[in-house]
């Protein structure tokens, strides 16, 4: 089945927003073997959703639209949708009842006057239950095409896609059992891996691959995209075992997977620790490894230090160091390294210092410039990268950095 | 003038990749006083393109497309928009010179053999030269109708929205004068804002309102949208006006600025520094406020205590303390507070510890609770919040309440 998320709201248009709630649905239909043929956001206003409705119907069997759902002025998606399916809005007595059991729970003794038009559906339509919300989601069938209308609020748009709209769609349309599989590597580009990777493929392998670079990372997804026929188990299984004998010096895992989860998965198995030192990143690093549930049992915390007194005072960093190679440099970086693991009593610490602009360069050490040291059981290891862009790149490209550089000393003490 | 925004690429249909690109395009054009009309993404394909690009040259003037300008297989966009404008693609040799010197600057003898592709251009486009990368953006002229064609990878994107293509806009195009408005609230809710601003106002006034909630944060954008008519003047000041008079205590600008760039000003201007101790945010505050340039003039440094031996060695909270209340609870925070006062030198301190979950809560403390204190030259205070959510929400809905507490007694202590 070929399905359009549609997504309602001048908030998008305008950069305002990222678009999450198309990326969440788009995900989950893929996992299901649903094909998504196109996203599209547009603006509030009952022509525009109309019409989108007409040309998203041209090219898909169905349509999943988020937002204009609920009290406000704006709001207007039910009702274009009503003159699209050449339907009447009604008044539904059943949601209006369990509306006013939701307000009264809420403190109100009925429901708010704005409020009334959140009851009203199109005739015929199935009311999705939202437990999260007011405003219900609705799924509408007609000559074979479905619109789904689902409130653009995304915790609620995430429970209606989960808990109602999935199950309907799993249970009604065959899923295409379109198989893929997933190479994840990191430290190395697009053209390179496209070129080692592709000589030896047949012109039909080769095109089950697609890549997708994210800051420092690279997933190889083996799958059928876009207007081709769905990949075997076959042939998925075979490229994506050549792709992993090609990269196996870059690939961190073969599922759905963080690189932290990987690198949790060494230390915990150790039951040793690690402990960070930052400067320029200020945070990032300790905040992607946090971000991981559970970091407490491996990660024994970390220290932000944007000041040569913190240097010295947090991790023990001798003055004399400071004044003579500068807070920038590998003596720095070392010494806060083996700051970081005595104080924070961590067998594994990673330091990073450096220049993340816009101010701050010299000749010698211009903005881009970073300092990465790992400091282990068998001793420290020192990096310098002068990286171009921006200073939100910059601190990016370190923290990954330091990532890969931790990750391929424990696989390598691991014996991977 | 009436913009498209069209991205090519699978990963955005596959809800692997979030479409950062078309909000910053967005976001871009929006600011420069131009309407995008419709945002659409579509796999890699060459009869997908030119199907998306015929449907969206029949809403608008202008296409602004990024991806599938790359040297693999997959790379079709060049192809496509020849199709649909009706010319060939020719070979470039300027550019390729240019891209001769790129390669040979990067270790290079000679240009790659698949990188050859990237020299060819649809015949009379002009080129738009990349200096991050080796895809030119392409601009296409015909009947009145631009097209523009843009790499995928965002820092060239970027490179390129920002210096070739918005002088070239803003140039060619008269800009709307689509008056508009912002004001920037934290800690109130979307309906108790609308309840509070709109009842004063005029039917065409309220119109002009729209609400974009982001994460603790309200943004009320005063401007026509949709298929309104642009708003004047006179209105975006009358109505910015009221706005910012009902919503005063929660408003902390009225441009695009950031809460921290505001929070910097407070602590430059009466040269103070402010240090942070995290626990179950893990480092996220540090890393928010020195994504701000510049940081180090006010900010100390922070730790991350993701143990009881951290909080205790790094700043100094008692264990007693620890073993009495726990790492949770308002005692520990305020001497984690104390203790990066003390131990990095600064007048204000904010400290944060909470259960992030999913495993750590109890009945007493569960999943969700968190207390943040603010240590500063008047003592301290302690906040005790409840949030709902998962971790990623806790941890970044506690960051955010910390900065509003900060945030709110800088300004209480500026008479403002």
């Amino acid at each position: 089945m070929d399905i359009v998320i549609l997504t309602i709201g001048s908030e998008i248009l305008k950069g305002r927003t990222l678009n999450t709630n198309a990326t969440y649905i788009a995900g989950r239909l893929y996992a299901a073997g649903f094909n998504v043929v196109q996203e599209r956001a547009i603006a509030d206003g009952e022509g525009l959703i109309v019409r989108a409705l007409e040309e998203c119907f041209s090219t898909a069997d169905i349509v999943i639209a988020t937002g204009g759902l609920g009290p406000t002025r704006d709001d207007v998606t039910k009702s274009a949708a009503c003159k699209f399916m050449g339907r009447r809005l009604v008044f539904d007595q059943q949601y209006y009842d369990h509306l006013e059991r939701m307000f009264q729970r809420m403190g109100y003794n009925s429901v708010p006057e704005r409020s009334y038009s959140q009851a009203e559906a199109p005739e015929d339509a199935e009311v999705l239950p939202n437990s999260q919300g007011t405003a219900p989601g609705l799924w509408m069938n007609e000559d074979g095409k479905v619109l789904v209308l689902l409130p653009g609020v995304p915790r609620e748009m995430e429970h209606l896609i989960d808990e109602q709209v999935l199950p309907r769609l799993i249970e009604r349309y065959t899923s295409g059992t379109n198989h893929s599989a997933i190479v994840r590597t990191i430290g190395i580009g697009e053209s390179i891996v496209a070129e080692q990777i592709e000589q030896e493929l047949e012109e039909n392998e080769r095109e089950l691959l697609n890549y997708y670079p994210h800051s420092g990372f690279l997933d190889v997804v083996i799958a059928s995209s876009g207007e081709m026929a769905p990949a075997t188990a076959e042939t998925v299984v075979k490229v994506s075992a050549h792709v992993n004998r090609v990269l196996e010096k870059n690939v961190y895992a073969t599922e759905e997977k963080d690189i932290w989860e990987v690198i949790a998965g060494y230390l915990a198995s150790r039951g040793q620790k690690l402990a960070v030192a930052e400067s320029c990143t200020g945070g990032l690093l300790a905040q992607m490894i946090t971000s991981i549930s559970g970091a407490s049992r491996w990660f024994a915390g970390g220290v932000v230090t944007y000041s040569n007194a913190s240097k010295r005072d947090l991790l023990g960093v001798r003055s004399g160091l400071l004044e003579n190679h500068g807070a920038v440099s590998e003596e720095v970086a070392v010494a806060m390294a083996r700051g970081a693991v005595e104080r924070l009593g961590a067998q594994w610490s990673l330091a990073i210092t450096g220049i993340a602009g816009p101010g701050g360069g010299s000749e010698d050490k211009p903005v881009g410039t970073v300092y990465i040291v790992l400091s282990g059981p068998g001793g420290s290891t020192c990096e310098r990268y002068s990286f171009n862009g921006n200073r939100s790149h910059v601190r990016h490209r370190s923290a990954i950095k330091a990532t890969e550089l931790l990750w391929r000393n424990l696989r390598r003490s691991a014996g991977g």
